[in-house]
């Protein structure tokens, strides 16, 4: 970012506004639209300032799953008990430490109504459940676990119940048009019905202060030349992650630089960076989701080792618990080891990534000559397996407690999979703001007329993740922002 | 820190200057008084503002190890070769991935000339090398081994060399004063010879800026009352980490919250915060020094194990290695697998550190039982002491690479230490500076009188660790800003 002037700029230099709202918001991902659909609702003048030339963002590109539980009507539909306490324990659990707990209290009590929100948008949903391990959901069903709740060590801590609320997918699917696709037109056509206006091809610079240090606009740039656009009640910063910025990857997420997944390029921080320069405060810069390139219904049936031969996931929870742990703990290697009747069993099964099928790497008849191929320490599989294996003969798994539906010895042809490096993912941390989404000062107060939500904020992740939680808190936090900014 | 102030004060708010100097330090730990030296030594009419009542912080409680090497003239001297090369080598791998290249090369690169400077100042040193397992030396030699070089898997990657330079203390030691203070109190005496002015007792509170931006001075409190101080050529600040700041922690670095060591209570991140209100960026606010409570001389003649009964370090390696991998990559979850044999010798061996010869938490006669005894799961303990012993009866250690000198099968009766749990430590994140140690704008560009260095910013370390990286890169970088706030 060296020689980018992202410093805010006084008000008194603003000859002329070009464009001017009660609220303005900049980006139209998750976060813009639903800070959007609530400052409309709220009775706000609403104008939406889009980098690309039209909205969507990361989250039409997604899976499109919203983490949302303590009893959603569509939980219930599909028989499913949760509570907002339960919620709340497995999130602390599944995302902390360190967790900021009045956003999870907020998110997890709010949660039922932030689904009958969505709904009320028109987000369509199917009452059906799926209950397979995967990514997201090969069919159009609406509900599924996206996070390990029915995984240990989750599964001995609370009761666990999916969470994971994707939009129905009209089916048969049209291209990679998935539940993200179907949640972002959807939203963005109700945005529209509210009287949202969308400014495109817009760039934001600059915020513009007045003498009181109060944020009453943005700079901006379309196709070169500077756009000023005044807020009189806030601007909300709704710009995505950091993914993007090289320099800030280094100095926060190296073992993600040049690695980004599931993200987009226009995720620069630049939203971030523009706070900072008034003094806004940070959190959890290191946390990431980390996608792990390899179908779960693979994993599940085999065993994952580390570079040492070693087991260290539950191979049945959710991937991107699998990705954190492979990347931040074991070094980026890792291995699946899985016989052929598995293999074939794992092939067949349904999924929603069958780019992430892989192929066998090795394959040999025996344990040991496995560990040969593999370059593993002498010893270091085969004993791994003979361990496993002897459990596993009696159902169980007691060293990392994988559901018996999934253990069984591993025999022979066995083969591995070489997933050494299969890990990309994006940014989850960002500025610090408060349940209404303003953005903290670094003393601790909001600063007057700015808000934000989405990635470019710490919102619930404080290190671990569960997929559903950048829309679910990007949607939620967000439509606070519009809220707070349009009532303030 | 909500409710504190800590924006910047514009200078013409302030009516009386109660001191001046050319260059204003907040904060006379290590990189205060190499700053104070260093800004002396350019001719500069020196200011120190300390906020207890003498000088030293964190530095003099330490066990004063400096990270130096390339070649250094103690090295030479213990018959020990070593160059620049080898040096940029391990550390890069031992602190990143997202290393500062720039600082990385320039503390190499000045590495042998800065010991010299040490010297100079008057710091003794033995010509004498300490090669045993330890977190520091227990005799009155200067050099030792501080950041696992010597032991797998950084001594495949370049030839090992020792770098930890520990000043000679007088012996018999007098009570718990160590190299650190030896460092410290020769260290202040310079700056003292050299004019360098010290006020105690006062408390930095803001920086004070001019119109263009500048920083020309700081508002302090002394007993309650405000004093203000100009600075008419730079302010360095030097206040050290974020450890006791309860905020920050949960914020940045969770694991280690509330379970601070080898630091002092006066490290609040205020330094870290008042730059931030002045746009200044920040990098790896998530690494953390992770000291492991028990003796080296112990852990090198066992085993050690996480909650799956797996081994996942060597155990001859340095000790905060150990303490990082166990905290961030085994969830704080550790025992110490040794039999009797081995027990005796370690507590026998000699030893910085004797609180840390620990006592066994169980023993039994076989490995079987101990499994039993410690909760393991059922033969994961066991499947790792047979395949230790398999190779151990061989000498070797294929698993990990523990050096043939430790490498021996576990016999009976047998014993485990628990060390769940045993970690602490102090943070190694801060304000991004340049190898000029000033203070980095979001912008990327030098904010104007405002220097850094020490623990309240980001120095050498991205992640990982080596003793004497604080007070190596705290005294490089606060000499260089001491010259440059000097010399600008």
């Amino acid at each position: 970012m060296a020689g980018t002037d992202i410093r805010p700029i006084p008000a008194e230099g603003i000859e002329h506004w070009d464009h001017e709202a009660d609220v303005v918001i900049a980006g139209f991902g998750i976060a813009g639209v639903a800070a959007a659909i609530g400052a409309a609702e709220s009775g706000a003048d609403v104008l939406v300032l889009e980098r690309t030339g039209g909205g969507g963002g990361a989250a039409a590109l997604s899976g499109g799953i919203v983490y949302l539980g303590g009893g959603t009507r569509l939980q219930k539909a599909c028989g499913i008990d949760d509570t907002p306490e339960n919620m709340k324990t497995f999130l602390a659990a599944a995302l902390g430490p360190g967790v900021d707990e009045q956003k999870l209290d907020a998110y997890c009590d709010g949660s039922v109504a932030h689904f009958e929100w969505l709904e009320a948008c028109g987000v369509p949903y199917k009452d059906a459940f799926w209950n397979q391990p995967g990514w997201e959901i090969p069919n159009d069903d609406s509900l599924m676990y996206s996070g390990g709740e029915n995984a240990a060590p989750f599964s001995t801590l609370v009761d666990p119940a999916p969470r994971g609320h994707l939009a129905q997918v009209p089916m048969p699917r049209k291209g990679e048009q998935g539940a993200g696709h179907v949640l972002m037109t959807t939203l963005i056509a109700k945005a529209g019905e509210l009287g949202v206006r969308i400014e495109t091809d817009v760039r934001m610079q600059r915020l513009v202060t007045d003498t009181d240090g109060r944020v009453v606009g943005l700079v901006t740039t379309r196709f070169g030349k500077q756009v000023a656009v005044r807020a009189r009640k806030g601007v909300i910063l709704a710009t995505g992650s950091f993914a993007y910025n090289d320099e800030m990857m280094q100095a926060y997420a190296p073992r993600l630089y040049k690695r980004p997944a599931a993200t987009v390029e226009e995720h620069d921080g630049r939203g971030i960076l523009v706070a900072q320069a008034l003094g806004a405060g940070l959190a959890h810069m290191d946390a990431c989701e980390v996608a792990f390139f390899c179908d779960p219904q693979l994993m599940a049936r085999g065993i994952l080792v580390n570079g040492r031969g070693q087991r260290y996931v539950q191979e049945d929870t959710y991937p991107g618990r699998i990705g954190q742990l492979t990347l931040f703990e074991n070094d980026n290697q890792a291995f699946l080891v899985i016989d052929q009747k598995s293999y074939e069993e794992g092939m067949a099964a349904p999924s929603s990534s069958p780019q992430l099928k892989r192929q066998p790497t090795w394959v040999c008849e025996t344990v040991d000559e496995l560990e040969s191929e593999m370059g593993l320490p002498s010893g270091s599989l085969t004993s791994t397996v003979a361990e496993y294996n002897r459990h596993a003969a009696e159902g169980s798994d007691p060293v990392l407690g994988k559901k018996p539906e999934w253990v069984a010895p591993i025999g022979s042809p066995v083969a591995a999979i070489d997933l050494r490096g299969n890990t990309g993912g994006f940014t989850l941390g960002g500025l610090r703001t408060t349940v209404d989404s303003e953005v903290l000062h670094v003393d601790g107060t909001p600063i007057p007329g700015l808000y934000a939500a989405g990635r470019c904020t710490s919102g619930l992740s404080a290190f671990g993740y569960c997929s559903g939680i950048s829309l679910g808190d990007g949607s939620f936090f967000g439509r606070k922002a519009g809220i707070h900014a349009a009532t303030s």
